[in-house]
């Protein structure tokens, strides 16, 4: 049972493949919840340098609740903004965890926020930027989440 | 006292945009070595999308020996490649903590991990990637860095 990521309508192809390649290298599942604001037909990704699209198993949907009803019972999800208070290395973390990541520019719906408010992780910042890069973020929450399980990927 | 990105030759402009952005977001000094795969006027970083530059730290040398010249007393350099075994998590980092990542294509020069074989550092991965991209390696690395430290940047 690998994590999971989710991207609820990710914007710019070039973050969204290099997510792919942090979960080609990690054995995560990557889910997609349209719209995204690119094409993912091959021209489009070989245009972009998508060479790991195909290395991953990734999963589309219309919306986030897809994305839970699809979800083994008791998956648990946690929810990446800046707009949440609790550290992501505040969780311990288990195999199956979801983590959930919004559009570039305005980051998760607040309404999922609000309703999810015990799992809202952020990384913490400065506040010299507005958000660090979509794809560093995942990379960041993926990997905190490998080290507390001693990297079972190896 | 911040912790140091250190970039021998980086090649591609988004992957050092993004690495800028997570220094900014952190507080991290960044550090380029010469030759740049760009080139570093305004036009070039504002066509490239590097919003960020001038909200970070930077310092530019034409040797990775400059690089060690202009550091501390007892300045520690840690270098992160696929070609070494130690993980990066396994290291107890501290403020002022130097981390040296190579260009995309090659990484670092062997002769370099060769001469600092005690802290060569590895981002666990599967073999289904060559390596993770560069300024996702380089958020890693700073994050557990940070964590370790208990964030002492907000």
């Amino acid at each position: 049972m690998p994590f999971h990521i989710v991207l609820v309508n990710p914007e710019i192809p070039a973050n969204t493949g290099n997510i792919a390649r942090t979960c080609a290298a990690t054995g995560t599942h990557l889910h997609l919840v349209r719209p995204l604001g690119f094409d993912t037909d091959d021209k489009t990704l070989k245009r972009a340098g998508l060479d790991y699209w195909y290395a991953v198993n990734i999963t589309y949907y219309d919306s986030f609740e897809e994305v839970q009803a699809a979800a083994q019972d008791g998956a648990r999800f946690f929810f990446a903004s800046t707009r949440v208070t609790k550290r992501y290395s505040d969780f311990a973390f288990r195999d199956g965890d979801y983590f959930v990541f919004g559009r570039e520019t305005k980051g998760l719906p607040q309404e999922l926020l609000d309703a999810n408010a015990d799992t809202g992780m952020r990384i913490p910042m400065t506040d010299k930027v507005r958000s660090l890069n979509l794809a560093n973020s995942a990379a960041i929450v993926v990997f905190e989440a490998l080290r507390q399980n001693d990297f079972p990927l190896e």
